[in-house]
């Protein structure tokens, strides 16, 4: 695609390195900011000169923070005692959305992949590893996805501090919430009714 | 979305701006910003302040250029004779990639769409019909769309210019290349009737 203007074609470029646009899609986001006020576009293009600038990792459990401790860490108000461990800042966000969780969370930035070169040490797995050793902390819970990778992350974990005092859990695996019993996977089914839970309980806790 | 970082939430509202794009996949977009090295995001940033700062409209033909005059419109071994009167730069993009049409174009900027609020002097109409007035324009080949607004608006023109002493044309309509006839609508199969070509002229040219 050669196009009019080296400008534009620097921003069809930009707008096409990121993940699941297209050079189509590109040009049409690109032509779109073409026609937008110029201060609109100084505003978009500044988010992103911001964004690295200002964001940071926060020092006790690497989810992305503007100040050097993140705003989770320091509410009070949160169980200090119960870590969720889960991959990625999106399943921060996604569990926060939840608003049934009141503990901490601890990032990995990742699952230990070897085929895509991802050890133990490539992942703020020591950092984790501290703060389980931590007076107060009772309980850390597992919220890794359930593939080859999160699997064997979440066992890697496990084996490292299965000697510690704490206890471990995962999140439950079942049916989803609506979904039909009839188009529910084999796996999914049978683990549902190894990890069937009382009645009583499932009816008091919705 | 409760984001745990201002700065990320400027980028996903930024990218959430464009068109086609939610919530989910704008911080997708934006996470996957910040695992990119600064330098990358200070290109990706300034790719967009730059765009509206260098990129102009040309002169002549109102398509985007980075010059006062478009690359298009100084290619001497184009046929000066003939303009190709098209809504918006991306059809231009889509002609090109043709490598079928040799002559000029007229970017309008829009079609007349009075639901909208667009009337013929939101549009680079008046510049047309100087650069239709001139010697040398023999033809002008409307290429817009057959919605209501790009019929109405090649109608306009055409009432406006059927006293000038040129051709005016359009876009061949018919059956897509590689279609299949059971599926082409009855509107697109009865215009490829009307104006069917000598079969002999369809297989010289192709």
């Amino acid at each position: 695609m050669e196009l009019p203007s080296k400008h534009l074609q620097a921003a069809v470029e930009a707008l096409g390195s990121l993940p699941g646009i297209g050079q189509r899609t590109a040009l049409r986001l690109a032509l779109h900011l073409l026609r937008q006020p110029e201060g609109d576009i100084e505003k978009f293009s500044n988010s992103f000169s911001d964004l690295k600038k200002h964001v940071h990792h926060c020092a006790s459990c690497n989810n992305i923070s503007d100040d050097e401790i993140c705003s989770i860490c320091t509410d009070q108000k949160r169980d200090q005692s119960l870590i969720c461990v889960v991959e990625d800042v999106s399943d921060v966000i996604a569990i926060e959305s939840t608003r049934q969780y009141k503990g901490l969370y601890h990032v990995l930035g990742g699952v230990i992949s070897p085929m895509d070169g991802i050890g133990p040490q490539d992942l703020s797995i020591s950092l984790l590893l501290e703060r389980a050793e931590k007076d107060g902390v009772k309980e850390l819970l597992f919220a890794l996805s359930t593939t080859m990778e999160g699997d064997t992350t979440a066992f890697y974990l496990f084996k490292k501090l299965k000697d510690a005092a704490i206890n471990i859990s995962t999140l439950a695996r079942g049916i989803g919430v609506g979904d039909e019993l009839q188009y529910a996977d084999e796996l999914t089914l049978g683990r549902s009714i190894l990890n069937r839970t009382s009645y009583e309980g499932s009816i008091s806790k919705s």
